[in-house]
């Protein structure tokens, strides 16, 4: 295998559209001090800029409240509360309005074992009232100003009769259209976007874009989902799927703007408002280190294709399908709950540190220098979905990067089958359902990614990276230039009194 | 108005029967950060031995699971981090037995928003297996020595048909004995108790207590509930409610006992396991410096009672009738959302500082010694009540309390109308029904009670404190002993280097 | 007494002289918990801007290091420990360069109990070199962007023969230019000054402009002290002085101004780099209420004087004169041990929350307006130091302030004799000199302002303030327009399911 | 090589000696935060019973303060601060009563940088007035149950001219005989011992025990010290030193009781109050894995020999030669300066997770049972001091350890030349003298040590431990028992939808 040559000069900055956003659960459970606490450290490592979660409007966040004797309230209890920590944490909302409170539904249709209901209102005005109320409030409290940063997007997979009755393209167009009016009358300077379409349903971009241009209705960005997963194989409490490769999620990505291209609508910000490899919230395939093997390629690779894509879900506080029942069950979140990161976590907190500079992408490595002169890699073994061929037991990453000074410290970080693995740990020991607090501190201790590190030669302004890679690994690697200080007299043949090289250490034996 | 003299010696001891037991809104919503920050301040400043709340089995809590092919799986996802959490916070769980998991389910009623099914099983074993699962997880979880202190009670309330079907008292009575032999099934050690009774039902005791003496059934202690309040008149998103006398409370705690003697559960330990004026969450009584001196004698009173009355409930992270839609909302709470502390919260605060020796009893005072030689007094002004005259502005309580040493240092907190009172703040301000952080911050500081503090001359080996109540006060008084340190030369005279008095200490002065 | 009427429009802002800088304890003692805790709690209540102390050159900071086989070193293993805790902190260091390092002094004078070196170098090359390595390694390792903000003066009190041997003003001037020179010569953007001189040496500045003048020495802004304090009175452990009038420190502000103008140092910005009522660290007098009230017209009347004035110092960790025998024991600290504020902590912490824009000021009172619209205002009972006449027991201070909408909730805080005045409390306890944890619950209890608050009717835009203060009091009132929400059906006469207004508050009767 | 076969009961209970007491630098920089923020760990981590340190009478203490008009004072304002301290963190004070404050010294010859006064008291009356003051302070404060339970030590190494001046024996003698009486006079149930003699001092012995028994002098427990360093060889800023074999170490916790066998102190308490290698606080060989592998066997085999035998000392912050110049320089702590652990500290956080059942003893290992039917072992390279020969660079520990059940999960920690090992990391970094933050969170990183796990098929009743270690590695591992618990449905092979082996844990491959 030839070593690549990394050139020593930027080809490109790394744009933030992997971080700009992430997936939450719905809002209610946003609430939870397990939560709260999963997206700390979420936001410590990772820093996400936005996070989008259904159910704003759901009975369970009492907005939309009506008394016994009729009388209407809008109330914030449970809004004020999550849109306050989140902005401590960090990291601001973009916004999803729906489900439909079930005062103003039309129909008792719901998805989840939430139930959030998914018909149209039985008043249109009624509608328009809450929406302007809601964004009323959001201003009034945070400002205009930063609110205006807060994009807005028009319910959920429209397209899906699961959540939108009938999937009625027509009265979508209706919900967003009045939906749209609505927040611009309260503030023009406020984002709005849709159609918020799920994978399959590219027919809709052309109507969308006839119909918002014909009506002139206000449109600030486009969105659409991501998912690779095939049919649900359900067991117990639980869900397998076939995955295409990786390269189909950037297709997706991709695929707003060829089908909006020549439309009035070409040109807009096209946010991926979910991606994941499987739909499915009980699918264990999202607890592997293949997983971050799997997204290590979307993850860097679409950098430059969308203003974001955003990973459904940040943690495993989340319950579409109930309960889960188990520790790991398959969730979509980095972390399961009780904060045990999963691998595909550190694929993401290794991206927060690559710095911006691009020096060169490939298959299998991206390969980045920081403001301060390091020079971070990051490297994976290409996985391409159940069709794709079995991985190796090991993959072999070189390269060759620039670096200045005499030495360089190398510092690796590994996450595969063992290392960096809390699942791994946790089908070794068994399983445990409901696992105590001394096997939960095991979890996350067996959850850090292995370290190595070294002192490396630099040789010719050129260290050598020989990455010798694990099944299904994702690693990150950080060359620091070294500046050695003198102490005078310090010599460590000495250390045990005598002259000897037993305790030198081996970058300094000659 | 005479002046009470406080004997030097003790009367008795102060039982912690008062703090023995508290309530809490489902167990799902002790999963949220709001809940979990509250209980934290509650454990610091009152320190409550165990917690009761409903809706360990309830769905929403995914104890008893079913999946979509039909297999049952017993979960603990929620309940542990719930009771984890609980005794890390030195608070251990008061067990109740309820509601319905939906699956087990012979009908489909249900109380509250929540919808807590209170039917009986569809199928006895099955309930009986359910009952095993999780006794015996906790059993392991925790070990038998910790778990055989956590009183378990049989379901809330089957007296009333909101909360058992049809109020079936045989059928009830079924569940009892089902439940019971199968805990004791699993350690004979764990204490299992009932009926969990509501005020204005003393007739079930007396079949209560044939049945389990006729059938052998276990049982470790009895339980009932207390309230004060007549029929609720609505508003929107409110209700009002008469008060009854508060000695009426006492008059309910002590009904067991009286009840029970001559049968064969005479002498059991008895468990008032809710208690509160008014049994709605939604009654603005709660919030007010008014409730706080109408449970003042109640607090004091029930101590040698009963084995303990937990107060209904802990904070306002409470959904019983929806979700709140204002930071006040006549919550059962001693904090309301966001941990604001009503004036109920210092009442209990002031109690748990009150120390253990009794020196006096009174209508509107509580006297007590501490170990450490400082004499404490609680004081309120008493309230009657709907029917009960209206209170004076002022209230005095004149005593002579039992000292050492030449001096004292007496410092006294007061809660009243305007002191101590983030609800009285909160009106003032408008009545936000969704404060920000800044006014949150105020109504926090507003909460605090006020403090005055003194050098009290030792007459006699006695210190007079002489104290004008406001209206609807409660006040807390501390009286330490002073041990005046010599500082050599220190002349408060020469303060501003002259000789004079302007900066003496008022109690200095001659 | 008439009533003042404060205008609607702001007459100027409120520059942030006032917290421009503070004074610590030498930098040693900045490595304490009890200090950074302190420092904690300061930044939160006021943030101060820059923090300058004593000792960074001084023997235990270990800077200036020689081994005992002659090699020399510069060690910033303490230095970077403080400064990297004051920057997260978020106050940056107003560093002063001194006193001598043993190794390197001309001398064996020494000032303080901790052994300050206070001559001139032995080597005037070694102490270039030393400037440069300090000044080089905080540029290497903060920046230089950010160093540049940070004032660099030279020395401390040249003119004091216990602080500069000889006070010779010559070798002086040696130091300031070869200090400037070096500081330039590492980064042009330094700012560096002088001359650092007490009061009552006024005498020095024609010298010191004509002499960096003459040489084109550079400096970039000048520095003195200012303290009231007569002769020093001493009793075991303690010191009493007399203080002049607050106004003389105004005076002593202003005064390099005065005696630079016309020369080329004219227009430079003026830091008063120490200032106080008395120079002495056990004078209790900086315990007192008194002081708090001695200080506020100085506080509120230096911002548009000079650019910085610097309270010597934010907290008791200090030890000028041996390890303080008492907790409270005449520290120069805003805070003494333990974090128990002191009443002029107050005063600083109310000048944090003035807002921007000045209304009015007067001779015992400033009223201020904030960005969203709450009026603020700070009041003082007027006190002359030892000659003024003795303050009266009362105060009155009569506002009518501008305010918006039909009612406004008015909030004040209060600190005097009693309220607010930890000191006041300690000398109730009997002046414990080592407290245990108890009573520092009780003092730092104590130590809050006594707050106040109530709804005030907004009166033709106008809302009267009837301000009583009493002795030595300072206080400060927020008013804040209020935005009465609706909540229907809600009636206060109905609180106890009667109607009547026992329970109505106070300023909703009618 | 044999594989040792661990057997099933234990031999023994492993005492807590080996934690029962620890080392740090003078009382005086126990208020620094880094200090306290160490000991934290250090508690969390290894959990130390008590802590012994020079300097409570120090004069940077300020126990006993001479105003300058003659007036003595005790004073404890930073006694009470460092003890409450500890308290807090769960170690309770070993108190070491010395150095002499300058104002009661005979002399002026001191120790240290920090310069403890060495010489008797000048008035033996006034010692006396001093040491009662300081005992029953500490009686008052914490009261006469906890302080009867810290050791109380009379001066320290006493035979040395360094610590007591001409190491007269008859003066030391008269000291302990009045320090102890003064002691019991306070309370009789406190307890006092010494001589704290330094190693080569066993002569001693015998003198001691006839003054004291022929007196009838108050002793309850006997002290020494012990380390196995040669002479010291400067370099600047530091010392190497020869080693003796880590056998010695033990011997010198021996020789108390054989030297007092046959005398009246037979049979006493024996408190080894310093221990470690080297007794420089700057000779780099404490930074090293050399220096854990180096103490594994005195650490495992000390535990049945002595009391306690103290670890000198738990952090860097520490002065006895100045301030250090370099993160790393030798210092005698678990933890350099900023938290950073080195090699030992490991050692000691492994043998905190022992569990209390020894199983068996060997010259590479410890193997130990906890309550809850873990296994655990230590084992270690041997090496051998200066004149050991050169450690291989792998060595094999066999073990063949009894366990419950069909698998176990096998989880081990490894410390050595690079993993846990930040020394070894802050080498490759270029030994940066004073790093930044980023780098201190690079080495606290590289601090931990490496993890690895599996799962293990028990086979008849063992599990088969197989532990091949690195150069001078210490390791630790911890065998548990493991209930796999029923997943209905979940199959490995399904995890990308397929049938397929790909995705199976190794242990679950057939």
């Amino acid at each position: 295998m030839n070593r690549v040559t990394v050139p020593g000069e930027p080809i490109g900055r790394l744009s933030e559209s992997w971080r700009h956003c992430v997936g939450t659960g719905r809002l209610n459970v946003a609430l939870r001090a397990d939560y709260q606490e999963s997206l700390a450290l979420v936001q410590r490592d990772i820093g996400f800029r936005h996070i989008r979660g259904h159910g704003l409007l759901s009975d369970d966040m009492g907005v939309h409240r009506r008394s016994n004797d009729g009388v209407t309230r809008y109330s914030f209890t449970y809004v004020d509360q999550v849109f306050d920590r989140f902005l401590e944490l960090g990291v601001r909302p973009f916004v999803e309005l729906g489900f439909m409170p079930t005062a103003l539904a039309s129909g008792d249709d719901t998805v989840f074992w939430w139930k959030g209901n998914i018909t149209p209102p039985n008043d249109w005005d009624e509608w328009a009232a809450l929406v302007r109320a809601v964004v009323r409030h959001l201003v009034d409290r945070y400002g205009a100003d930063e609110v205006r940063t807060w994009p807005i997007e028009v319910w959920n997979e429209p397209n899906l009769v699961n959540f939108w009755k009938d999937a009625d393209q027509e009265a979508y167009f209706r919900l967003y259209e009045i939906t749209a009016r609505t927040i611009k009358d309260v503030d023009a300077g406020l984002q709005v976007g849709g159609p918020a379409i799920s994978p399959g349903s590219d027919e809709w971009w052309e109507p969308f874009a006839e119909f918002v241009t014909r009506r002139d209705v206000p449109v600030d960005f486009v969105s659409r989902h991501a998912y690779t997963s095939g049919p649900a194989q359900h067991v117990p409490f639980g869900t397998y799927q076939t995955l295409t490769a990786p390269r189909h999620l950037l297709d997706q990505f991709d695929a707003p703007r060829k089908h909006l291209a020549g439309t009035a609508l070409a040109g807009l910000p096209v946010h991926i408002t979910e991606f994941n490899s499987s739909y499915r919230p009980d699918n264990p395939i999202h607890d592997t280190a293949y997983h971050a093997a799997y997204l290590a390629p979307v993850l860097t690779g679409g950098t430059d294709l969308v203003d974001s894509y955003s990973y459904w879900t940040f943690c495993d506080v989340f319950e579409e399908e109930n309960v889960p029942t188990s520790l790991f069950h398959g969730g979509f979140g980095l972390l399961t709950h009780r904060q045990v990161p999963k691998p595909t976590y550190h694929l993401y907190a290794f991206m927060a540190r690559m710095g911006t500079h691009v020096l060169a992408r490939g298959a299998d490595h991206l390969v980045c220098a920081t403001d301060d002169g390091r020079v971070t890699a990051l490297a994976w073994q290409p996985v391409g979905g159940t069709d794709g061929p079995d991985a190796p037991e090991r993959h072999d990453v070189r390269l060759s990067v620039p670096m200045t000074g005499p030495r360089a410290f190398v510092r690796r970080e590994r996450v595969n089958e063992h290392d960096g693995n809390a699942f791994g740990a946790w089908r070794e020991l068994g399983r445990p359902r409901s696992p105590g607090p001394r096997t939960l501190d095991v979890l996350r201790d067996c959850a850090r990614p292995a370290v190595e590190h070294r002192s490396a030669e630099v040789v010719a302004g050129r260290v050598a990276l020989d990455l010798a890679l694990a099944r299904h690994e994702v690693t990150f690697v950080e060359v620091v230039p070294v500046h050695a200080e003198e102490h005078e007299g310090l010599d460590d043949r000495r250390l045990l009194g005598a002259s000897d090289d037993r305790l030198v250490a081996p970058h300094e034996r000659r």
